[in-house]
């Protein structure tokens, strides 16, 4: 079994082995830029793992597929960050910013059917693209989710899931089954990997919700906070207004949505409330049972434990945010 | 043989029966709307024509692909707008204009995605798929030849041909030979029957820009000279250019890119410009020998030639803009 690290050099060497055309430059080197733009790539790494369980040789075939995962969370990102108005992304300018609105919808609608191209020459490539195109279709589906739950005053616990297991969990469970289904894996294995896959993700945001409020600035690599300013529907507010009541719950929701507060004292203030319901906790045993729940599925796929080494490795790499 | 307006009431039953989900709203709803805004259907039902040349019976299967065609040919349009600014499409409020630009992004990408889903399930899929992303690819680097040529004063007839190729006749090309493909057609027939459609937009396209400039406005269904006022490269302009030696070249670009004269006036003078080389004739010319080059390939078609009787009708009612 290759490692990790082994495994992410072989998706960067074969990231920059991808042939892409020269011209028109404006739809081409955006794509490249994109793509070289770095990443952890724990996406076609997932896929890589979830292929060598069950085979003895990753071929050229097998990385396209695990490339094809990479290249559609790319578009995703293209396409997210005209949206968003984002400026930066991993410290450098996003293609919007970088080009304009149009060079980004195009390269990014590039990128999506460049991705197909390569997962059309995948082995199961009938039963590989119906799991993608299932996956692809429900991460646009989360991406609206977000900004329809953004008018609401809060959302259940149930909301939040709907709409993170889309936008976050689903891609990495299909990164994970499409490697099992291209090497063969029999369907159960399928369905238990893809469940790893989806709770590892939702362990994963949970967890990216709590670091965004309380970690150290400088390790999480932005300002932290800055969910509160934008409102956003995290773990850590959805699971505050389910314990509030009443007046108290107003007064929480008003605060939320207060946008004349100064940004530390609103961050201060919103984080009092979070430390009464004791979110801590919550987010705590919130991620220790999605994380379980995940190494079980893991543990009822059907091959020796040993194969499975590395692949808890990567969940432990995850959740531990490690390079 | 269905006729032209059989196979038209097809596609419109299959649009409509097309089981898009209810929610997100603002995911699906601008897809419905932009597939329910009309359009001729001409390029599913190229995909329909060119499939039942080979089969007996147009099972949904095939539909299916037809669909796709449709569907891809929407998301092209609805991401066009955006990038174009464009607020009318077919006398109604564009996608972009009628909700906005992420709702249009984020569409458009759901209607590309859906036109995959509905291609994996063709007969003979992994050929429907390897033609059909290469098309698609090939209409972005149209979109964006497009961008790139209005910098440049003029492009040479074959940069020409190279831009509307990709962004009109690749598509049409690829609705005939997808059909012809997943109806196991020979490949001798598939290759004849796309590079039949490929002449036939090719034609339609250059046909297009002399109606953009010289139709009754109130038939064009458009007010006449928009290309002029636009810079458009369109065959008139690039085959005037072509002709046009030392200064009167210098001063017919420098007309073009005139932007203070008066909207009448300026279509008045290029127009006594394309007088004066016989664009008209040009034209008449240019549009003769691709319509007669795309019927040359539908002729070596190895099928019967009562079986071609309605692509052939198709091929005239495209040329003469009938519903």
């Amino acid at each position: 079994m290759h490692t990790f690290s082994q495994l992410t050099q072989m998706v960067e060497q074969a990231l920059s082995q991808l042939a892409l055309p020269a011209s028109p430059n404006l739809l081409y080197a955006p794509m490249r830029y994109a793509l070289q733009s770095g990443g952890k790539r724990i996406r076609p790494v997932m896929t890589l793992m979830c292929a060598e369980i069950f085979i003895q040789n990753i071929d050229n075939e097998i990385v396209n597929i695990a490339l094809a995962v990479e290249l559609f969370h790319t578009f995703t990102l293209i396409h997210d960050d005209i949206m968003d108005h984002a400026d930066l992304r991993r410290g450098v300018p996003t293609v919007v910013k970088k080009w304009d609105t149009n060079v980004a919808i195009l390269s990014g609608d590039g990128m999506l059917i460049e991705a197909y191209r390569l997962l059309c020459g995948a082995p199961n490539a009938a039963e590989v693209l119906k799991v993608f195109n299932r996956a692809a279709i429900e991460v646009c589906e989360g991406q609206q989710l977000d900004v329809d739950f953004e008018l609401l005053p809060t959302i259940s616990l149930e909301q939040y899931y709907e709409m993170v297991g889309r936008k976050t969990a689903v891609l990495l469970a299909a990164a994970a089954s499409i490697g099992a289904v291209a090497a063969g894996a029999p369907a159960a294995d399928v369905e238990h990997l893809r469940s790893f896959a989806y709770k590892l993700g939702l362990a994963f945001q949970v967890q990216d919700d709590y670091l965004d409020c309380y970690s150290n600035a400088e390790e999480f690599g932005k300002a932290t906070g800055g969910d509160i300013i934008e409102q956003k529907k995290t773990f850590l507010f959805v699971s505050t207004t389910a314990v509030l009541k009443e007046k108290e719950l107003a007064d929480f929701i008003c605060l939320m949505q207060n946008t004349t507060l100064e940004r530390t004292e609103k961050i201060t203030q919103v984080k009092a409330v979070y430390a009464k319901v004791g979110v801590e906790k919550m987010v705590h045993n919130e991620v220790e049972k999605l994380f379980a729940e995940a190494m079980q599925h893991l543990a009822e796929v059907n091959v020796a434990d040993d194969k499975k080494t590395e692949i808890k490795n990567l969940a432990l790499a995850i959740m531990q945010r490690k390079k």
